[in-house]
């Protein structure tokens, strides 16, 4: 009976591409117009046919990940870029029409994330072992989108570039104080602190994240300007003059977006300057992959950017700027993904086969639904007063830039 | 009994500055916390007093157009700047508080246009005398808010740098096809095929609007490049390789949203780029001014950006870039205000001393309110494909740019 549920699911969701199936008894079927390169996936287990029907979006990853689907020569981009065009076509998230009934309450729950389950959520992924984030990240430890301000820059200058691209548009002056909400392994912190004279207060949940950067304080001889803590944002008071957070609002979640901009008011000085760098949506509110949630980030959410202003205007910060990146996050991913395969040996050695095909799985997935499926990098520059920032964007662009100015329109102050 | 009623209403309302008022009988009262300007109101009919009450946001404009309510040294920035503060520090509309019950299904009938209505309400604005316009607009007739790249400009050079960075932005080569939704009286469209080879058809509901334009460009010896026509932009069809729309989403009316966009991506080619300039609102929706709505512009409405996005989103569109220009608005209506002030005897020539009172009250309230209640302007840079826009914002500063790109991250093309 699955077998022919499975057809006619195929049937309907395979339109485009050119999909050969092999079936544990060895029959197989062609689904798509045939058109583009061949991708042949064989199931070893009749168990998995029935979890494919019923949740194709969560079995795909997780028949990979176990090795009872399989695809010719490894081809996950062949496999992956298969379920996102053809989802994708349909003008939604692709695993989202399934998932559709019943969205809003299930959202609700799912991402719901007081403090002790972002705690959960942050160890899951956050607590993996260093060596595993060092076989495929840059040595800076940035795990976020880097800005390739040239195409044929490498991922260490684009990273650089990212964090010189937010440091010009927080306006840093020295002694600064910046609050670096989700501040990773400490690298913003420790750049903002070196190279710009800042003094950064970073926290994070991760314990891992929390010992590295505090270690690497020390080594560089930063620990009087960076302080790391292990500490939930919305525990913190005080007033900074600027605020940083760099692929954290992902793990927000949706009924916690006015929590965390009340939290970025009450913690900015009122010409205080905020940037807020998260993955997003251009396209509706839609739900997060449950493969993704379930095995990579649980809790998480990429918003519309519809979703994020409301609850920004809510809060009383104006949104004095935002930069949609497009692409430079799947040219991310690509780089790490090439990383990661290049040092698959060692990652099999630190964890086993099945976690590396799992995390191989989350990054290709992950730059495709980047490059087909409408998904994007938002900076939103936030302050309490409209003239806390230039009124023109000359200041990201130097070389172009006329006189510097604040606040330069004539009756600006009144 | 009105008496006492507005008494307690300034009571509760005006908090902070220094108002005083005279009554029709003569007696005197002081509102406020007795610090900035003084500010001395005399109502003259006692009718006045209970539409106060009733009204107070559309009653202020109607007194003061009608001369029942006087300022002294008719120090309108004085009375209005009181107005918005006292009302903007209770982080609303200071007109919404009392507008606020039944305001969804209110503004639904407000801001339903149909052809028709937004013919009427097009002519209601725009077909006012093109004399009026020349007393305190630019030689090109710029209706919208000039972009002053740097605080010293003119208004004529800050309405040019607004046409310059509109054009940046929109990527223009030789010959494109530009579609110019709300031309005005043509000056952007004259310049895009003047200035950068472009072919456009601009379209307005204004007859006045559309028979100066088709003159403007005869006269220029542009009739070739730039056609207008008397249509409403839902009736259309083709496409277009850019889309421009300055001053016009202000006019559609958010029942309308998704239809302007679903226009929109059906106008523009599948590379194409669309960039919208409208008037906004740094804060969560609320309903339009009681008195620029009856008086100014019926139909009108100011959106904030979560209302905007979500019928962006919806349709299917990418957001590439949405800048947020901040007092540029208020700097030119100040500009428009002063020469309107300069030429104020020609101006009551043409119509009345009532008018004139009216216009300036209009002129005054949208400054100040850019000024001091969290209006702005947005400045939405859409396309249907991610890649139709450059992958950075350097092509917008030439002289800091890179070597120019369209897509050019290694992997684009995918």
């Amino acid at each position: 009976m699955w077998q022919t549920l499975l057809d006619r699911a195929l049937m309907a969701l395979v339109r485009e591409g050119n999909l050969t199936l092999t079936l544990p008894d060895g029959q197989r079927r062609q689904h798509g117009d045939g058109h583009g390169p061949a991708v042949a996936v064989t199931i070893h287990d009749p168990r998995l046919i029935g979890r494919l029907v019923r949740n194709p979006a969560l079995a795909v990853g997780e028949g990979y990940t176990d090795g009872t689907l399989t695809v010719a020569d490894d081809d996950l981009y062949g496999l992956i870029g298969l379920c996102v065009r053809n989802l994708a076509a349909r003008n939604g998230a692709w695993w989202h029409r399934a998932a559709d009934l019943g969205r809003n309450w299930a959202r609700a729950a799912r991402q719901f994330n007081p403090a002790g389950r972002s705690r959960a959520n942050v160890a899951h992924h956050y607590d993996l072992s260093g060596a595993l984030y060092d076989l495929f990240l840059d040595a800076d430890r940035q795990y976020s989108c880097a800005y390739f301000a040239r195409p044929d820059m490498t991922l260490e200058e684009a990273q650089a570039a990212k964090k010189a691209h937010i440091a010009a548009k927080l306006l840093l002056k020295p002694d600064m104080r910046v609050l670096d909400i989700g501040c990773g392994w400490g690298g913003m912190a420790l750049s903002l602190a070196r190279d710009h004279g800042a003094r950064v207060l970073g926290v994070t949940l991760s314990e891992e994240q929390h010992r590295v950067a505090t270690e690497r304080a020390r080594k560089a001889g930063l620990a009087d300007r960076v302080e790391f803590r292990l500490a939930d944002y919305r525990t913190l008071d005080g007033q900074f003059d600027r605020i940083v957070s760099v692929g954290m609002f992902e793990h927000v979640g949706v009924p916690h977006y006015r929590t965390y901009f009340r939290n970025v008011r009450a913690r900015l000085a009122p010409d205080g300057v905020a940037l807020i760098h998260t993955i997003g949506r251009a396209a509706p509110p839609a739900s997060t992959n449950p493969w993704i949630a379930k095995y990579i980030f649980p809790g998480g959410y990429c918003p519309a950017l519809s979703e994020v202003m409301a609850a920004v205007e809510k809060e009383g910060l104006w949104q004095t700027d935002v930069e949609v990146w497009r692409l430079h996050y799947a040219e991310t991913l690509r780089h790490w993904h090439d990383r990661f395969v290049a040092n698959i040996d060692r990652a099999r050695a630190l964890y086993d086969a099945r976690f590396c095909r799992m995390w191989r799985f989350y990054l290709v997935a992950s730059e495709l639904t980047f490059r087909l499926n409408r998904q994007c990098v938002f900076h939103l520059q936030l302050a309490r007063r409209q003239d806390a920032v230039p009124l023109t964007r000359d200041y990201l662009h130097p070389a172009s830039a006329g006189p510097q100015r604040r606040a330069g329109l004539a009756h600006a102050a009144e």
